[in-house]
C-alpha cells in the first residue's frame, strides 16, 4: 500500500469534518458532494492538477470520505489523501470527455451502491466544476426534491483558520514579499514585460526562506498604462516605458495556501493624479483596517473604507477584498465573505483576507493590496513590503 | 475609444464565425451562450484572466457577437476585442459571488432586450464555465424547451487549425523545447524539484527563439518514483534521487496556443523494466504516428498504437491523446476527439494534437509525448527534443 503524504495531522481533517457535518446537519443533508478541489483538498488531503475531469469527494454523516474521480488520478489520491483504499473509487478513461458516457452517471451509481440513493444530497450549484450537464445527470438517478444546492457550505466552513493553516500563510506572505522585491529589483525602461515576469515566476517557484513555492491560483496580473484600466490583463513581450504606471498583482502560494499582494509600480515621475489616488487609497486603506476587527462585519469595513476613499474625491464600484485561503486555479478566493457594503459576515480572530482597494481609473490603475490576518486585536498585515507607490525614475 | 490589439486579421475571426453559425444553423440554433475561454478567444480575441467570474459571449446568426461579463472586465474586452463597444456588456459588481443575486439573471435581461427571447438557444452544458446554478437560473426566463446542449460545438470548429493558428503552435514548440533543455541541462540527484521546476517557469515565460512565453493551461508535471504512478501531481521541495526516474509533462504557450510535450528522465541506471517500457513505448508511438494521415481516424491511429504496445506485453487504459490549441487552464486539450479504440473522428489536414503515449506503471511512469500537426502526408512532430529516455548518470 503506498503511503499519503499528509500536510496537516489527522486530527486537523477530523475537526474539519466534524465542522462540515454539523453545517450538513442544520441544513437536514445526509450527503455532500463536493466537486470543488479546494474544499476536496480541505477535507481529505487530496492534491493533483485533475480537476479538468469530473471528481469529487463524498461526505456523509459518518465514517470516511470517499474520493472518486478519473482511475488514473486514484493514483493520486492514494498519494494524498488519508482515506483507506475501499473509499478511493476510480471511473474507466472511456468517460473521459465522452459524447456516450457521462462520468455522473458513473458516480449515481456508487452514491447508490454505497446506501445513499435516497438521502437528502446536497451539491455545489454554483461551482466550476460541478456543470450544468452534470446535474441534468445526477437527476436521472435521483429525485430531485432530494437535491440541494450546497454552494460555499464547505466554502464557509474554511473561513476561520486553524494556527497550522494561518503558518502556512505566513510563509506564502514570505513568498510574495520576495516576488515584490524581485519586480522592484529588475523593473526599468526598456525591460520587456515577460523578462520580469519569468523571474517573478521563478522567485515564486523558488519560494522564500527555506518554504518552497508551489503554484498560485491566479497568474501574475501585470497590466501597465491604459491597459491597468482593465484589472485582468496578463503580460505580453512590450518593453516597461518610462512614464507609464503598472500594477503587479502577485500570490505567493505555500501548500496550496495563498498570500495575494498588489503594487503598483511608475517609472518616472508620477502625474498629481496618481499621486492623489495613492494618497486616497492609502487613507481609505487605513480607514478600513483600523475597522477590521472581530465583532466588526465585512459591510463595516467597507463602509469605511468606501467613505474615505470619497471623501478624496474616488468613486470605487467594485468589492474591496474577500476571504483567501487554500486554493486551485482559477481563484484565491474562497467565495464566501467580501469587503463589500451590507456584508453581515463578522469578522472572528484567524480569519485571513485579501484587502484589495484597487482604484481602476480612465488612464490607468493603482493596487495597493494587503493580506490581513483577523487577530483578537485587530487586522495583521501578514507582507513587509512596503504600502505605496513604488516609484523608480 | 480604446484600442484593441487583435493578434489575428478580422478575416480570420470572420471565417470562424461564420464557420460557427454553420454548425448553429445545422443544430437549428439561434443564438449560443459561449461560456469557455478558449471558445471566446477564438470567437471574439476575449483574453483575460477573468473566467473565476461568470462571463459569455453572446453569438446569434448575425451581426457582431456580444461580450458580457463583469463590469470591470468590459475594460479587459475593450482592449483585446474587435467588437464595438456597443457590444461589450458588463454587469454590476454585486452580483459577484453574491447569494443574493446570480449574474444569470443578468444576462437573461440582456439576451432578452437583444430579442432573443424566444430563439432556439444553445448552452455549453458540460462545461467548467457553466454551472448548474447558471442553467437554474436561465431556465427562469426562458422555456426549457429552447435551451439546448450545445457542448462542443465551438470547441469542433477549432479542430482545423488556419495556418496562422499553426504557426503559433510552432512557435510553442519552440519554447517547451527549451523548457525540456533545461531540464536536462540542470537535473541532478540532490537538486530540489521546486527549484528545478522554477528554471523551467522561467523558460516557459521567457520563450525561445524571440517568442516570448504566454501561461500554459497545465502548470508542469513532474513526479518521481512512485509518485510518477499517479499523472497529475505536481511539485515540492523533494530532492531528485538517484535511482529514480521523473517524468515532466511540459507545455510551451504562445499567445495562448499550446504545444505540450513530455519526456522522462531516469537519474543512474534504468531497471531493465524500465527500459523494455520505454521500447514498448516508443515501437507504439511509431506504430501510432504512421497511421494518423488524413482519412485515417483517432480510433485507427488507436488501434496500431494499443495493438502495437500489446505486442510488447504492455496495457494501457487509458486514452493516448487529444486535439490541441488555443486554451486557458485547467485544460490543453480541446475537449473533442482523443485517440481511443472505436474513436471515428476523421483526422484532416492542420489537426493538431498531443500524442500522448503515456505508461504509468505499479512503480513509476514513463511518458514520451509528442505534439503533432496532420498534413496531406501523415503526422509532423513540431519538437524536436529526442524522443527518448533521458538517461543521466
Amino acid at each position: 500500500m503506498t503511503k499519503a503524504t499528509l500536510h496537516f495531522p489527522f486530527a486537523e481533517y477530523q475537526r474539519r469534518i466534524a465542522k462540515t457535518r454539523n453545517a450538513m446537519l442544520v441544513r437536514n443533508l445526509e450527503l455532500l458532494v463536493v466537486s470543488d478541489p479546494s474544499n476536496m483538498a480541505w477535507l481529505t488531503g487530496y492534491d493533483g492538477w485533475s480537476f479538468y475531469v469530473h471528481q469529487a469527494v463524498l461526505l456523509g454523516l459518518e465514517g470516511e470520505p470517499v474520493w472518486w474521480g478519473r482511475g488514473m488520478d486514484g493514483n493520486g489520491a492514494k498519494r494524498t489523501v488519508f482515506m483507506g483504499h475501499d473509499n478511493i473509487v476510480g471511473y474507466p478513461d472511456n468517460y473521459v470527455q465522452s459524447i456516450e458516457r457521462h462520468p455522473m452517471e458513473h458516480l449515481s451509481q456508487v452514491i447508490v451502491d454505497r446506501g445513499w440513493k435516497n438521502a437528502r444530497i446536497g451539491l455545489e450549484m454554483d461551482n466550476y466544476w460541478f456543470s450544468a450537464k452534470a446535474h441534468a445527470t445526477l437527476c436521472r438517478t435521483f429525485r430531485v426534491s432530494n437535491l440541494h444546492d450546497a454552494t460555499g457550505l464547505v466554502n464557509w466552513q474554511r473561513s476561520v483558520k486553524s494556527d497550522l493553516e494561518v503558518d502556512f500563510i505566513r510563509r506564502a506572505a514570505k513568498i510574495v514579499d520576495a516576488m515584490h522585491a524581485k519586480v522592484f529589483e529588475l523593473v526599468e525602461p526598456g525591460l520587456a514585460k515577460n523578462v520580469l515576469v519569468a523571474e517573478i515566476q521563478k522567485q515564486a517557484i523558488l519560494g522564500a526562506d527555506g518554504n518552497w513555492g508551489d503554484y498560485a491560483a491566479f497568474v501574475p496580473m501585470a497590466p501597465s498604462g491604459l491597459d491597468a484600466t482593465a484589472p485582468h490583463l496578463t503580460w505580453d513581450d512590450r518593453p516597461f516605458k518610462k512614464g507609464e504606471g503598472t500594477f503587479f498583482e502577485l500570490g505567493g502560494c505555500y501548500r496550496r495556501y495563498h498570500a495575494p499582494l498588489s503594487r503598483t509600480v511608475y517609472l518616472g515621475k508620477p502625474p498629481q493624479k496618481f499621486l492623489d489616488a495613492e494618497k486616497a487609497v492609502l487613507e481609505a486603506t487605513s480607514a478600513g483596517l483600523e475597522m477590521a476587527k472581530p465583532g466588526k462585519t465585512c459591510g463595516d469595513v467597507a463602509d469605511a473604507f468606501f467613505d474615505e476613499l470619497k471623501r478624496h474625491g474616488f468613486e470605487k464600484d467594485s468589492r474591496a477584498g474577500y476571504s483567501i485561503g487554500l486554493s486551485y486555479p482559477p481563484d484565491w478566493g474562497e467565495r464566501t465573505m467580501s469587503i463589500r457594503r451590507g456584508d453581515k459576515t463578522m469578522l472572528e480572530p484567524n480569519m485571513t483576507l485579501h484587502f484589495m482597494p484597487a482604484l481602476w481609473l480612465d488612464d490607468g490603475g493603482i493596487e495597493l493590496s494587503e493580506t490581513i490576518l483577523i487577530t483578537p486585536k485587530g487586522a495583521e498585515c501578514l507582507c513587509r513590503t512596503p504600502r505605496k507607490l513604488m516609484i523608480k525614475s
